[in-house]
């Protein structure tokens, strides 16, 4: 045993985190040797709370300290569009990006035969039976153009036909700040598809 | 406020680690969703006990959870010999390469005028007036081929050189693997100087 059992431990732990393995983790303990006591023990601290108190939010799904979650609760935004997305991160790219103003609905997954997820086992009967009030009058679909996230999108585009609502998904296209020369044929032709007339 | 309070104060707490920053920290965040409640508890719990209950050994400046850690505690070692380190890091690099039995000395810094780092800032004090008892031997320092290791190590060098005490240095030479072609021309000097007779 090279390590003191408390170095250990800790060690495990920080393995947990996605991409963190023996090497990164010992480089996040020697930092903690500099680090205040006093900011150790926030840190454990807000380590506990964020698993106690954050849970998902009882409409849409996304993250929350509440019964239901700012964005939700927030009178001023539109409730007249949901934008369906894959999972909570999502929503915050579209929050910082900042001018969208409408409702979410976080399916927490995509349909996935291979992976054997279908799509009972994703967000999308709340969807469906209790988001889609009067009020609602579009969807976005907005998830990650792969095959999972098209054949969630036509899924739930099938679901939402015999209703009165309004459906749209993102805009495929080229990127911004790219040069056309490099671009993949598949995002030529998406980009001459979803093309928008200018005058 | 686009993240909810603890989620907010759990990143900042993440963002102290080295290296990462917003994006990692929130990639962090959104893994412990899916961990469960007892391993975050744990990990926690972990991050305190180490602050806690991890110091360093008074006598040799490595970390251990005892007044004095396990090398320096451990008798089948050889007390005749101490390998001077910049800090505890080197020591695990040391104990995982493996057939190293002597005692180490953690120095916790090497001397960098331009830093402001004089010899009374780093353990050389302890070296040389507690530990070099009538047992050791040899002192080997084994500190980076900075300059400032090599300013700490001349030190070191002028302080031993009174003492009926053996003092050597790490070799430098081609590392294990490597093609000679692409050497650095420093590379080769040093291993040229440092050259071992074989027959």
């Amino acid at each position: 045993m090279i390590y003191p059992k408390d170095f250990e431990e800790l060690l495990e732990s920080f393995k947990l985190l996605p991409g963190i393995g023996e090497k990164s983790a010992e480089r996040f303990i020697f930092s903690l040797v500099d680090i205040d006591d006093k900011e150790i023990e926030k840190f454990s601290q807000n380590l506990v709370n964020f698993k106690k108190n954050i849970k998902p939010c009882k409409t849409c799904g996304h993250l929350t300290d509440k019964e239901e979650c700012n964005i939700c609760s927030d009178n001023k935004r539109d409730k007249s569009v949901i934008c369906v997305v894959q999972d909570v991160k999502s929503v915050f790219t579209f929050e910082k990006a900042g001018n969208y103003k409408g409702m979410y609905h976080v399916l927490g997954g995509l349909i996935s035969p291979i992976d054997d997820i279908n799509p009972e086992d994703i967000n999308i009967a709340n969807l469906i039976n209790k988001r889609l009030n009067d009020v609602v009058k579009e969807v976005i679909i907005a998830l990650n153009p792969s095959i999972e996230g098209e054949t969630t999108s036509l899924y739930i585009q099938k679901l939402l036909e015999t209703k009165n609502i309004k459906v749209s998904r993102l805009s495929y296209g080229i990127p911004m700040g790219s040069d056309i020369e490099y671009l993949d044929p598949l995002m030529i032709i998406k980009a001459l598809e979803d093309r928008k007339y200018i005058s």
